[in-house]
């Protein structure tokens, strides 16, 4: 499948690299085409770099990596055109540094950042999932021994299957795949957040996740 | 030990009737000493009924298990004097109903309902723990199967003691125990419930919790 991903970070080279490793043809966007961290990535994994708007068009399923606080821009520079229709994968998180450790979330409570951008681009089909998890685990789950579980949520059912194909492609059984439902329980998903921060620094690890378990 | 309860809703019942189970002395605390919940609850459980002031009054430990839009109110009703240098063991949520299901948050991203009341009660030694699990689980974790975990915060690490000693008398392994470090924390712990809500109404019942799953 052709992928467009956004991002150059630490979660765009994970979730990227994996996506070439696992039979997709992946472009890299960043804001500027000669990203040294993007080119840097397409010349060791198969990928190739290139613009926002590279990516966007490239993609038939597209992959929001960004930080969130850059996500509506990365967004509005891949330009509606080529956003329309198409499978959105949010991966971000809204959080703001900018008071120091622990980030704040930027939009909380009765919004979230995935439901900005489906309302930015109401033809997208955004599907929310892996930001509950660090880079690692989110493409390589058995990092992590034994069972635990993923979140997606989104408005939009087809999209959901396609995003818990990868999800399986990337290593996430089924059963640990868990569909909250519509794309509201974004809100959900993005406030565990701060409980993630407070138990990665209780474990002195982000190598860690959580097991919904049943009574 | 004496134990002042506050709060006469489920997890007030809940809490109160195994807290006498495993041995403490409870009053129930209420605005109206004639509360018909709590007099019912102490004609069945062993406990007594009284005011907010006479459960507060009678606590080695204080218990706050009210309504967290009513929890500052109770606090106040309890009187400072009745607080101070106490462990106040905050198990409340600052939920929202006014805007219909699922509730928002009214205190969240940079502070917490546990720091709100440590503040107005500087004296207190305020402890968050069992929000995060319907009052079943909270007093009988063996409800649901497994290893699951549960979360303490909090400024003071004697009074955390106590309550852990609490958590193990109801049934918490100390494993399953985790200290998340400072009050603060109680914000992640506060801001995990919309995801809490999402996956009661995903799984079709609030018979659940989480597991931590290190890497």
């Amino acid at each position: 499948m052709r992928i467009g991903l956004f991002g150059t970070g630490t979660v765009g080279q994970a979730v990227g690299s994996r996506l070439v490793e696992v039979g997709h043809d992946v472009v890299m966007g960043a804001r500027d085409a000669a990203n040294p961290r993007a080119a840097e990535w397409a010349a060791t994994s198969g990928g190739r770099a290139g613009t926002f708007a590279d990516a966007a068009a490239h993609g038939e399923v597209l992959v929001n990596a960004t930080s969130g606080a850059g996500s509506l821009d990365a967004l509005a520079a891949a330009g509606a055109p080529n956003i329309a229709g198409k499978v959105l994968v949010d991966i971000a998180n809204p959080l703001d540094f900018s008071g120091g450790f622990p980030p704040s979330l930027t939009v909380v409570n009765t919004d979230s950042l995935a439901e900005r951008i489906q309302r930015a681009y109401p033809d997208a089909r955004v599907v929310k999932t892996l930001n509950t998890v660090n880079a690692d685990i989110m493409v390589r789950p058995d990092r992590v021994p034994g069972e635990h579980d993923v979140f997606v949520a989104g408005d939009d059912p087809d999209a959901k299957g396609t995003v818990r194909e990868l999800l399986r492609a990337f290593g996430w059984p089924d059963g640990s795949i868990i569909d909250l439902g519509g794309l509201q329980a974004a809100r959900g998903m993005e406030m565990y957040l701060p409980l993630w921060l407070n138990l990665m620094g209780t474990l002195g690890t982000a190598s860690f996740n959580i097991k919904v378990v049943r009574g």
